[in-house]
């Protein structure tokens, strides 16, 4: 396996665009993102569990319960979520695209992210289609990615090549993290393309699986968004012998899916509302791997932690405070902590009590900006690790100080 | 029932003192208080739920198996938790100060807050006893309540008056909230006494009940501390008839107790880290009590309506967010929210969907220092009220900017 470039693209016979159509009102800003696959799709998806979600979850959900999609369309600036006409201008939209694509709008996955509760105009979408269908091409990536930030402060794709039964296969995605536009909340969105050919049962399993391990493993700010989606369209034009049950094939596209995803994981936690650092909190030892994902998450939730982290402080205490709510059974006398960066790495708790540490060493590993908040629970074999970043003063800038 | 003075010293035959014993380098700064009852008195006791736990719990925990205890010392400035030889100074504590008060160590309730991690040396607390203790006195409240602020900003005391089969009884307390030294983590200690005749039985089940709607609502920051703990010392000096089960003079305790703690929990989500605003969540129309808590904790816990809040921005869409991923089971679309303060009360949204409203007038209602946040989930009769803070940039100055 090996990183390659084209994000979203990198897969044979994917296109993509971004523009600006009018629904944002700096106009230097694309709010319109359309992925296209030459053929139709087997597709998956995963969504938010938050109660109140966007309407188009709602119409996405309906287009690919038969396991196919051809097109993506995103936009951002609002979310259309919890508005009486969601749904209707959710599905307007993809039927404009159907036929501006000439495509069933039952094979179009459609998404927002943005303002919460404010209606969402569709004229502009439907306005912006020409331009944004007749613009697709092999090296759109960029621009599709552009198109789905909000307060994003990176642009965020990967891609890689991997190898099933003898033929390459791509897939690469783009990812929009926690941003915000006012007044909305953190969403996080993930669309994911590959030539792998594999069924939509075995790719709804493989997305399914992973992001446990992954998406569900990373948190800003603790509030899960109304409008999370990852979806993943797999079109099959690497020509492989379709992945149809578990084998070695599949075997090879879990390994692809996952290094995406963690890669899109730690560029949206890095970049998280405010974030100066990606802090990552690897757990060994835990008896289950319900108990070490438990722990994990903890520790990367907690603010205090967190703003400890910002201030470069190693004050492992609050480590093991979030251990000991995270609902995990440890023992709590055998758990050892330490912190490491690229300046190395030290060990500041052993066997659930402090033990002497250099100030100095632990401020310049902490001055780094990414972190690994390392935990040993001494208990088991099993592990887990968490994305997150700290807490800092633009955190509550961006999120509360639009009016003052 | 009416508020009176005196703080947790308003009960008949409680004395308390607070003084600078040598902890804290600061000399202006009380780091330790007692409390004393000048006859044995019935003792109940709730504590966090943290795995973590501050070694003094354990010995209070063990001293009060028996339902008696006569006095409390408490000290800040070290938590006294996560070190090898934390019991054997919390035990060495109540030893000494038993002597000192001629009574057994086991009826000496022990606590500590301040910096986990670092070994507590007990000499200025045995040094410091002499003076702590000649020093009580029946309006030490003041110096008792000083002596456990950490960096609480607020003085918290509070105490009312009350009728039990026609005798009068009093009952206060004190309060710690979310403070800060470096390095620890937000703590909240809370010392109750009461003059009114009540079984030990009796007193841990009103204080078992109650903390359910009043210090388990309270969130400064989702960080549940070690070495939080509620202790309530009854004399039974007020002369009243016993109260041994429930009936209407447990009830008019129960009363009595609830009033103080939402008066110290109040006292203590104004006085969260770097907050600005007191937020109440009242949550009406529930189906279950578990669901009214589940969605009013959830509002309060969520920083990104907490750093709405800070910068008075009627952003509703992030408490309809909260209410979805809080784990309740609630119908969506039945859902109002409006904002009050002393300015007045804003709807903002109505069966799930925004309502147009002034921006201005929300503006006015939400720049006042206590707001309401109130929810009706329009599907049954059960309410609850939650206690939080804003998030703020002292907040992440507080907890992480110590070095920098």
């Amino acid at each position: 396996m090996e990183f390659i470039s084209g994000g979203v693209c990198a897969a044979k016979g994917i296109k993509a665009n971004g523009i600006h159509c009018g629904i944002r009102k700096n106009k230097t800003k694309r709010d319109l993102a359309l992925i296209y696959s030459e053929t139709l799709a087997n597709a998956a998806a995963v969504y938010t569990t938050n109660l109140v979600k966007g309407a188009p979850i709602y119409v996405t959900k309906e287009h690919i319960k038969n396991g196919k999609a051809q097109a993506i369309i995103c936009n951002s600036g609002n979310a259309n979520t919890c508005n009486a006409n969601g749904i209707e201008v959710a599905k307007t939209t993809t039927e404009h695209l159907g036929k501006a694509l000439n495509i069933p709008s039952e094979d179009v996955i459609v998404a927002s992210t943005g303002v919460i509760g404010q209606p969402l105009n569709v004229e502009p979408i439907i306005n912006g289609l020409p331009e944004l269908v007749s613009g697709i091409c092999d090296n759109g990536s960029t621009a599709a990615a552009e198109a789905i930030m909000t307060t994003d402060t990176v642009l965020k794709e990967v891609a890689v090549s991997f190898n099933v039964g003898g033929k390459e296969c791509k897939i690469g995605g783009i990812a929009k993290g926690s941003g915000m536009i006012h007044p909305n909340m953190a969403t996080m969105l993930v669309f994911i393309t590959t030539d792998c050919a594999i069924s939509a049962e075995m790719l709804q399993k493989a997305l399914s699986t992973d992001i446990k391990s992954t998406f569900n493993m990373l948190s800003i700010d603790g509030d899960t968004s109304t409008n999370d989606t990852v979806a993943v369209l797999a079109n099959g034009l690497a020509g492989n012998k379709e992945i149809v049950c578990e084998g070695e094939d599949f075997a090879e596209f879990m390994k692809a899916l996952n290094t995406v995803n963690v890669n899109l994981c730690r560029m949206i936690a890095a970049d998280g509302e405010g974030a100066t650092k990606l802090l990552e909190c690897e757990v060994f030892g835990a008896d289950t791997e319900e108990n070490a994902k438990l722990v994990s998450k903890s520790v990367i939730c907690s603010s205090l932690l967190k703003a400890a982290m910002f201030g470069a402080d190693a004050n492992w205490g609050r480590v093991l405070c979030a251990i000991g709510y995270s609902g995990a059974n440890v023992d709590i006398e055998k758990i050892d902590v330490s912190f490491s960066s690229a300046k190395g790495e030290i060990i500041v708790c052993k066997d659930g009590s402090g033990v002497e540490f250099s100030e100095e060493k632990a401020k310049e590993i902490l001055l780094e900006n990414e972190i690994e908040i390392l935990v040993n629970l001494n208990s088991g074999e099993f592990s887990s690790v968490a994305w997150g970043c700290d807490l800092t003063y633009d955190y509550v800038k961006i999120n509360g100080d639009y009016r003052t």
